[in-house]
């Protein structure tokens, strides 16, 4: 009556050799790889040390030639060196791409806390990258409607449980932001580095609303945070259709698919959606920059006496303000001049 | 006078493709790895399908035979399944190991929201998972430090702001324990889910005690929460060591290094470290039922009048107090047992 029992057993007595020779392959294969990834990580490093030699040689003969007086030598010499410059930027091309399938040296300090340091974090196919940004964008997009949402809800019953729960939800959010675009950063994403000290700093914001004490002030300030607050979603929702616009059409691009893309349709559309998002990012700063006034002025009056979120919200706010507005401004400035 | 820049830029040029023959042996040959850790990953798919009917049918045939009138061909019986089980323990320890070089399938609900769903955070080899180990230890033991320290700060200097910034931290540091904690348990660990359910819970006190508004009621509540902070947190520094320690021990034993370790001195440092640990854990749970208690009773009294804070902290004490002593009773049971 055991027989159906003794025959599965066979069979997994029969398969497991085979189970166990397929594993050993693929160990020993996996061994033999790291093995070429060390040696490539390697080589990699020796051309850059290469290179650094030869970009420091060629700023010091940049600065040879500058001293000469204008001769026809100098003419030619700085058309050879006009010449390795452009050749050195075609390889430069390919190099980004090799390291960006190398793993990352290291996961910076950030992470390391985190996640701990010997976390392999990396993404090394641009399919994977591409792949992990959209979730990323998608992630942004889910959590700023629940935002927007939870602070209309917040804006029609108005109770203190609510804000709370809203607050936590933001510092939430923005610690999972900071993570996330941290691996995307180790990953070779060019995000500046403001943005991220950005989500740091409105991590710290509903931070400091929750440790709040309830009473006249904070009454006082609350409708304006909860304004504030469902208008910067609404932007960064504008923002986020942007940003995953500006990913497909660079990830097709990248692809070569035949989507109708070509670079001047993406620059003519980044610049179109730039120039639509722009004014309402103006607004929203100088809504920051009035939310920090505000507070400031609140600072020493008898109704907000001793509570010490007031100025440090004003200067958060302001910070923030101030970053933004730089960053941004920079950034629009370099797309226009290209 | 350009010569050098010449030269530099000749050695450079001769380097790339030497790098280039590098770096595509090495992708050539992770893609070869993909394909064999598939094929390993669906081998091992198919052997544990085998497994799972086996074991099947091995319940059925033990049901049947239980169901059988003691007689001889019963005893014969029970001693085939009992030889089968035994065989079949053999390879089960075998294949945990290949199993636990493969990566994992998924990541789970909480680490797909924080840090999306694509990222690969397989420790494949048992080095890797005992360094991310240690250093997950080691991360609990510096932050449990920082926090008596704060704590203590906290208790000299009564001012609300601390009592906030040990609140973040101790948020920040719970909220990084379940991600590194998920991380592990990704990986292998058998750490129970209540102590993880039990680090999301701990992360809410902390949050609460944070919205809690100043006045009599929390004035009253302050020296007993931190005077319990306190005593965890050394608790916690207590059971880190023996964690550590078990951890160094069960290496050691893996990797069969001669450092006079043997099953049985393992055994015994164990025990002896779990009968130190005890009776401070006991100690914990009894404070932790002691503030729960101490908390319901504020609730509907006029000093504490209109604050969640209070209900919410008790419930969330005496669950957290509830769950650590069914689970360490557990745990214990099951130690005395083998
Ligand atoms: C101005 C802005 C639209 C420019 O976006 P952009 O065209 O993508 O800018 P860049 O070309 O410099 O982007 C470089 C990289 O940084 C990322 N990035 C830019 N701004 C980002 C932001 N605010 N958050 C996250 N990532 C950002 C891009 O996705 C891109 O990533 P990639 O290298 O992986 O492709 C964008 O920075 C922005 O929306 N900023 C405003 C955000 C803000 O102020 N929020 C607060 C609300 S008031
Ligand atoms: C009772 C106790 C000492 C037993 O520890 P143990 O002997 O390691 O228990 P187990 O053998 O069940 O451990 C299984 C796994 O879970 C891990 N683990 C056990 N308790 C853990 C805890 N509280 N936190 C994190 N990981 C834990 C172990 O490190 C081990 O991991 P591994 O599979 O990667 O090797 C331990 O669970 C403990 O200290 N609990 C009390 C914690 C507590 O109550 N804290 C609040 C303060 S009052």
């Amino acid at each position: 009556s055991t027989e159906k029992l003794d025959n599965e057993w066979k069979l997994v007595q029969e398969d497991f050799p085979k189970l166990e020779k397929i594993h050993d392959e693929y160990i020993q294969k996996s061994r033999q790889v790291s093995k070429f990834q060390d040696t490539a990580g390697k080589a990699m490093k020796h051309h850059n040390y290469l290179l650094k030699n030869f970009r420091e040689t060629m700023k010091q003969t940049q600065m040879a030639i500058d001293k000469l007086a204008p001769c026809e030598e100098k003419t030619a010499l700085i058309a050879h060196l006009k010449k390795l410059r452009e050749e050195q930027e075609v390889t430069n091309l390919r190099l980004r791409d090799m390291q960006g399938e190398l793993p990352a040296q290291s996961n910076g300090f950030y992470l390391n806390l985190i996640l701990g340091s010997n976390l392999n974090i990396s993404l090394l196919t641009k399919t994977e990258k591409f792949k992990y940004k959209e979730e990323y964008e998608g992630f942004k997009w889910n959590i700023t409607i629940l935002i927007c949402v939870l602070a209309f809800i917040s804006w029609m019953w108005p109770f203190r449980v609510l804000d709370s729960l809203l607050c936590f939800l933001m510092v939430w959010y923005y610690c999972t932001l900071t993570i996330r675009e941290s691996v995307l950063r180790v990953n070779g994403s060019k995000i500046k580095g403001w943005w991220l000290s950005h989500h740091y700093l409105s991590c710290a914001v509903p931070g400091i609303v929750l440790t709040w004490k309830d009473g006249l002030c904070y009454q006082e300030f609350r409708p304006y945070f909860l304004v504030f607050t469902f208008y910067i979603s609404i932007v960064q929702l504008a923002q986020n259709q942007y940003q995953s616009g500006c990913l497909r059409r660079l990830h097709s691009l990248g692809q070569g698919h035949q989507m109708d893309i070509t670079v001047e349709g993406f620059t003519s559309w980044q610049f179109k959606g730039l120039t639509f998002l722009l004014p309402f990012l103006t607004v929203g700063y100088l809504f920051q920059l009035f939310l920090a006034g505000k507070l400031y002025m609140y600072v020493n009056t008898e109704m907000c006496d001793g509570l010490w979120q007031v100025w440090a919200l004003s200067l958060l706010l302001g910070a923030i303000a101030g970053g933004n507005i730089v960053t941004t401004s920079m950034v629009c400035i370099r797309k226009l001049k290209t």
